[in-house]
Order: structure tokens, then C-alpha cells, then sequence
């Protein structure tokens, strides 16, 4: 069981230029001021459940046990959308249930979830379209304060989830798909080395073929500096995906693929 | 009267390519190694002293009692512009005297205001272009220190202010504003659900109807995911603000209408 | 000798919309709990080395003795390029080994090198794209819990560096460049209130004229407050550098001038 460190990290699609997240973090340190904060991610595309529910995926593991990690990507707040805190073996997440928390359930299916539903862990607002501040904010400072996990509502057994896009074998080539682009363009897959080597021992080759819808991929290389310019090349990342990359640019211009494009691996 | 915390919240225009910011957190961590910050936001268009002014106000009851906000937007930088420090009932402010703390001078009538005159709390400097380094940020570290509030230098009892756009009557129909357009493209105007009433009471009918220039709104509803799509509604806000938004989608793209837009409610 | 704080600061090229950062953040506080941050910028130019060492000369000294600053702009990530630890009189700094501390050595010519070698500060890791979180982090991380700067690896004296644009005489005029534009579209050049000083003693002149390419500047002036609007003027920054602005309007604008554009002072 982990117990609630002081720790919060904030994963929204509130942007930089209003003050919502000032307001979030305003009403925690209000509430418990040694509370501290590290920002996930506040651009996420609007309203992007899924986009918000990748990002918070890819690195939530990297932080200490006991950590609080908080996300709003909620464009049903104000609905009767419930308002989710979940516990895994080592942290904890607060969501909307609208699917967030998709990735982070299917790899903790032990994980117990509960309705934010206690009213004493709620601000009165005038309004219902900041539940960033008004309900998952306060909700996450009690809970740093030590607050049991019980108090906070009843269980819930039927999150809202979304599906997640599972590569396919279509005879000998392995379908995957861009599952997210970064800052610097490169495309992100949701194939690993652990499917490249089943494709070579499908194939009986080691010499691997992948595109991205028709375009080839010129090579399979081992860092960034090693492909020519100009040129898509594919590497297994830090985080074991298969990424396409162009040295020093951009591969989402160059290819004109985004997130949700196919990858074929033959 | 508040005790300055060790908590400074910092609102300017510097963007984030540049180390401005850094380098004013530098300079109060030189000073002060156990200050601690909460970033207002730093997109504030540049220049922009009442868009500075609107984000201030919409936040800073958020924050713990004694909590020091620092607002740096000072296009007079190096002039004869003085630089405030004010103490309200529960925080303290320091900013350009150029109408940045309009809203909260004009919210908190009891604030005591003085220049930041004290050479002792300001760093030596080349030239005269970056205060929030030079001079803001080693005040509030100061203040963090427990320097006495009388110490900063005079009283100030004249500060600038600007003109706060206020509702006005025309037949029985209240006529607003449009005061800030939030990431989503929501437009936020100076109309509160105290306004909704008061038209209710002279026009004698519960329904409402709102226009953004010549433009109707489709309805009044209670939350973002009420409205159907592709349309404008209005709901109150969080903040208890009358709110034009399109669900999933920006009003400001559809209405074309930002900042200054007039609002009518009949 | 400086003995780390519990500071690091963080310059990156990795944006905001990704949550490389974080992950950074997770790693050092998975490490060391007491870690605190700054950041000082993660919007440098994607790959580019030259803009992130201007970023970082240009306020490391702002911040406490035994600050950790942290630098990762590092196209070759991956490669065979060295990942530097180094020890000046004040500060600490970790980057990699491509030219990003080239203005640190010039102006610390005492300075300490070491490459990280040791593995015990290293993370493991599926492939090698992100030395941000796998190696720098970890790095810095156990910097501020006092393992011994010898024990990072060994004595680096050949570190990459870039040619510092350094002002040149021409007859009796003064070349110098456009080192970095601001967020306000403001023109840094390399020339300070010292170069002025050697370009009036040369000419026998008090009064200077300025030009940015063909274009002549208005005037020298004090403040930003202090030029005509629409018009270019001259002032010494807070960082003694001499720079062109446009009175709440972007000089790189009007002047369609950027980094590397010639200035001549005569």
C-alpha cells in the first residue's frame, strides 16, 4: 500500500496563458502547504482524453512511491461524469472517469477505485466548469494529508475506458499504429523490440521492412546521430516503442503522419 | 494583518524561451534558499497590463494567507514608474504602479501601498531594463525575510489605475463585456448571475435572451457538455461569471468576438 | 569549493506538449525527495547547442551557490559524444559534451571536467534516445547527495566547444552581432557599454550611430519608455549588453533582423 507522499503532478489541457493551474495549486498549498508539484503536462490538445491518457502513461512510473498524480482533461465536467481517485501498488491517480485512466488500469488491474463523492473534500464554487480546482484539487491536498482512501466514496467497478489500439498480424507483417507524436516530430509507435523480434521469427529474416502507410522507412538504427539527413529512420526509444525519427527534423513533416497513421513491419 | 509566507507567486509577459523567469526565482532562491513559487502564468500578451491585471484577480484568493504575488508587466521599465508593494487584509502585491493592481486595489479599498524605494533591497544592475530581476524579486525575498512592510519606503496613495469596464442599462437591457478569453476560446464576460437576476426582475421573464454583437446565443445552460454542438450557449462560470462557450470548440473561432466584445442580456 | 544544494535548475530543448521533463523531474525526486527545481527554459530551438549555451550563460550566475544547472540540448544523444559533470568556483553543471557549456569554460577557465561514466548513476534503459531521464538526471540526483564529484568518471580536458562571436574593428567602426532575440522581439548583440566607451575614444565622438544591416538606429537611449514609438532605438540592458528594441513593439519585426545579423557601432 502506498502511503500519499507530498508529491502532486498535474497533467491538464489548461494551457499556459490563463490561471488555472495557479488556481489548482493555490488551493492545494491552501489546504497543505508542504504539498509540491511537478508539471506532467498542461498541452495537451483540448479536451483530449486520449492524447492526456498517453502522456500520463509514459511517465508515471518515474516518480517516487506515494506520489498523488492528479489529471483534468474533463470535457464533461459539470455532468454527471464521476470523479475518480484510484490506488495502485505505488501511486496514486485522480481523474474524470472518461477514459484517462485507460492505460493505468490496464496495467494495474489490482488497482481499487473510488467515487470522489465526500462533500467535506469539495470547494463551494458558484459554477461547474473548474472541477480542476473545485473538487480534484482540494481532493488531492486531503489526501496528501493523510485523509483514509475509504473516505473519499464508494467503490467503482465500471471505469470508463477507452480501447487501446493493439497491433495486428496480417500474414507475415505486424500492424501497429502511431500512438503519439512528440515535440520534435518524431512518431511514436506502439510496437516494441519484444514485436520486432517476432516478426524476424516469423520471417526468418533479421533485415526488418517498415513503412508508414506507403512510405518506406530507410532503416532500423540504434540512435538518432546515426541516420542520414533527410532520410525516415526508425529506433527502438527509451521507452522500448519503436519510434520513426528524421535526424535533426521532423518526421511528422517529412512523412505528413501524425498520431492514429498505420505502421507496417515486415 | 498577514505574515509573509515563504510562497511567491510570479504573473509577467516573459514568455518561457527566454531565462527571465529563471532568473528572477534565482535571485529570490540567492536571497531567500526556502522561498518556494507557484508560476501565475507568463503568457500574458506582451505589454498587456490589464490583461495582467484580469489573471491576477481571477486567481490570487486562491492562494494561503500571507502568500506573496509578484505581477511583472512593465512596458515603463526604467522610467519614472514607481514599483509597489501593497498589503491586503490577506496578501501582499508588488507591482509596476501602472494599473496592474487596478482590480485589487479596487476589491481590497482597506490595502496599504508604498513605493519600493529601499536601496538595500535592490541589486546593483548595468542598465535598466529588467526590475522584475534587479528589483521585484529581491523585494519579495526581502519581504519573505521578514522586513518590516514599513521599511520598503513611503505610502503611495495615489497608485494608477484604469478604468474597470462596468455594465450598463440601456432600456431593459443590461449591456456587458467580453474581459478575457481563456485557452478553449471561452469568452468570459463582466456579467455575474446577480446581473441574470436583475434583468429577470425588470424584464419580468425568466428567460433570458444574450447576444454577443449581433449574434445569438443559443441558450442558457448549467454546464460545458449541455450545449449542442456547433452552437454558442452561455452558462455561469466557476468564478460566477457569465460564460459564452461552444461545446468542444472555441466561441472565440465561431464568433468571432474576443476581448471588448459587447454583451447584451435581455 | 562549492558543495551541491538541493537546486537544479533544467534547460532543455523538449517543449511543454511532451512530458520529457517530468520524467527528468520523477527520476532526480525518486533520488533525492528534497530535490527542488527551476526551470530555466525548455523552449530553446530544437537541436540548437548555440542558443541553449547563450540561455545558460545568461543567468546561471543569478542563482545560489552550489546549484546544480542541468542542460540537455543534445542532438547526439546516443552517440559516442561524452555526457560532461563540471565544478566551477559557484556552481555545478551537467551537459552534454557538444559545445553547450562553451561560454561557461570561457568565463570559469578554472573549471573541472569530468565525463559521467559511472554506472551506478545511471538508469537502465530499453534504447538510447533519452539521456535526459536516464543519465543526467540520475546524475545530478546523486550530485546533491554528496557522492564525491571524482567519483562521476574521469578528467575531461578536451571538451567540444564553438568559436564566440567576438566584435571586430573595421576602420573606425565597431562589428558586432545579434547574439539572441527575446520574447519581446528585442536584438542582444555582443557589444557592451565597454565597447561603446572604445568606439567614442577612437572616433573622438560622444555621439554614436548605430545600424543593424543598412538600417540605421534612431538613438541611444536609457529606457525602453524613452524611444519614439515605430522606431528603432539603442539602450544598454540590465546585463550591460547593448540592445535594439521598438518601443512595446518587436525590433526582429520591424527590422527583419535575427540572430547573427551584423551591428555596427561608429
Amino acid at each position: 500500500m502506498p502511503h500519499p507522499s507530498w508529491l502532486i503532478t498535474l497533467l491538464t489541457d489548461f494551457g499556459d496563458r490563463d490561471s488555472f493551474v495557479a488556481s489548482m495549486k493555490g488551493v492545494v498549498l491552501t489546504i497543505n502547504p508542504q504539498a509540491t508539484f511537478v508539471d506532467l503536462s498542461h498541452h495537451v490538445p483540448p479536451h483530449s482524453v486520449e492524447a492526456a491518457a498517453y502522456l500520463l502513461n509514459s511517465c508515471y512510473r518515474d516518480f517516487p512511491k506515494g506520489t498523488v498524480h492528479v489529471a483534468v482533461v474533463d470535457p464533461g465536467v459539470g455532468s454527471a461524469r464521476r470523479a475518480l481517485i484510484a490506488k495502485s501498488e505505488r501511486y496514486f491517480f485522480l481523474a474524470p472517469d472518461n477514459g484517462l485512466l485507460t492505460y493505468i488500469l490496464a496495467g494495474n488491474p489490482e488497482m481499487e477505485v473510488r467515487e470522489i463523492e465526500n462533500k467535506d473534500y469539495r470547494l463551494p464554487s458558484a459554477g461547474h466548469t473548474f472541477d480542476g480546482r473545485d473538487l480534484f484539487a482540494p481532493a488531492a491536498a486531503w489526501l496528501t494529508k493523510q485523509q483514509s482512501f475509504e473516505s473519499f466514496g464508494r467503490l467503482v467497478t465500471d471505469c470508463k475506458t477507452f480501447t487501446i489500439a493493439m497491433p495486428t498480424w496480417e500474414c507475415k507483417a505486424l500492424l501497429g499504429e502511431i500512438v503519439h507524436v512528440d515535440r520534435f516530430g518524431n512518431l511514436i509507435s506502439n510496437l516494441t523490440q519484444q514485436h520486432l523480434e517476432e516478426v524476424r521469427a516469423v520471417t526468418k529474416h533479421q533485415q526488418l521492412s517498415i513503412r508508414i502507410g506507403k512510405q518506406a522507412i530507410a532503416g532500423l538504427v540504434a540512435s538518432y546521430s546515426e541516420g542520414a539527413e533527410g532520410q525516415p529512420y526508425a529506433l527502438i526509444n527509451s521507452d522500448g516503442k519503436l519510434e520513426i525519427f528524421v535526424k535533426e527534423a521532423s518526421a511528422e513533416d517529412l512523412l505528413k503522419a501524425g498520431r492514429g497513421a498505420r505502421i507496417e513491419v515486415s
